[in-house]
């Protein structure tokens, strides 16, 4: 095909696709505030999800994170937001990963003190969007339970936007969401031997 | 089983995760430039490596952003980014996607002088990471070809971290990437009527 040709043929695809796409975005009218979860074994779920918050704040809307169950370490995410105290409400609640602490009755009882911290933030008007950075781990392992956990999240405020990350995903927690992604491996850079670093992994 | 018996089953675990994940991070020390991929259809490609930019400056480093195809409407990361001038050096110079446009000879042109800044932050030693968002887009209408980019993308300093986002990623750039993460859609909000809302789609 000529260039001239294969430039018409854009036109004419690029027409169809923008017919279809402009009448389902007016379809979508409904405005309500979303759950949802970034899970699989792939890397992005919490990056993802920090970035949802730094668009928050660029619309000047306020955020609370809490994360349930990394912090052994100072991340960079944690550094560069916590200069908003005005608009972003962060909490560091977990000790480590659970192969780090390898105690039970003290994971379950940091889950706990990390919830009710989320469901502080899940009671605020003034807060468009609540991050529970790793929740899904301390579902997992059963240090909290989804009733409890669904919840509260249910009778947060209308508009409020809550995103779920981590691995394993129950089953009745995407049930619940309202967008689901899951961020599947493809290839990671530590397989091949190359270390975590700075921006990237923390 | 007793809780008491979960306790210890769980400590035994976590024992022997711990000696896994301790001798795969102690083999792991090669460091260098990364360059990384987010593909697929699910939501959360662009929102990653946006949250990746809040590491790297969380750990006081620069970062470059050039956006390929979206800026017909700002977004909640350009305003909030854009905050941070000697930090960030934030170019948008796509006009829509491509179903807006319609006009391939005009997006060929767009896509080639966005990839002259990319390349020129891309030869930048003071900057950690370039995120070339939705080149994959580019990439995959033909407006830019792969050996182009990937010759300037290897060219780069040695510790320089690049992301590329965008649905479709060409074999070539994932064969060449360090890190994929291809994002599945498992649902999305606006499969169900739900309008696109300010800090979670843009």
């Amino acid at each position: 095909m000529t260039d001239a040709g294969r430039d018409i043929r854009h036109l004419a695809r690029m027409q169809r696709k923008k017919a279809v796409i402009d009448a389902r975005i007016a379809q979508a009218q409904d405005e309500h505030g979303l759950l949802l979860v970034h899970t699989g074994n792939g890397k992005g779920k919490s990056s993802a999800a920090f970035g949802m918050l730094a668009r928050t704040l660029g619309h000047g809307l306020k955020a609370g994170v809490v994360q349930f169950i990394k912090g052994a370490a100072t991340t960079g995410e944690e550094v560069f937001f916590r200069r908003f105290p005005d608009l972003v409400s962060y909490h560091v609640m977990g000790e480590g990963f659970t192969w780090e602490t390898q105690d039970r009755q003290r994971d379950i009882a940091k889950a706990r003190e990390a919830w009710a911290v989320a469901r502080e933030l899940l009671g605020r008007e003034d807060i468009a969007l609540v991050l529970l950075d790793e929740l899904n781990i301390a579902l997992k392992h059963g240090y909290l339970t989804l009733d409890d956990v669904l919840a509260d999240i249910q009778a947060r405020p209308r508009r409020q936007h809550v995103i779920v990350t981590g691995r394993g995903a129950l089953p009745g927690l995407l049930d619940a969401a309202d967008t689901v992604t899951d961020m599947q491996l493809i290839k990671h850079a530590f397989q091949a031997g190359v270390k975590a670093q700075a921006g990237i992994e923390f």
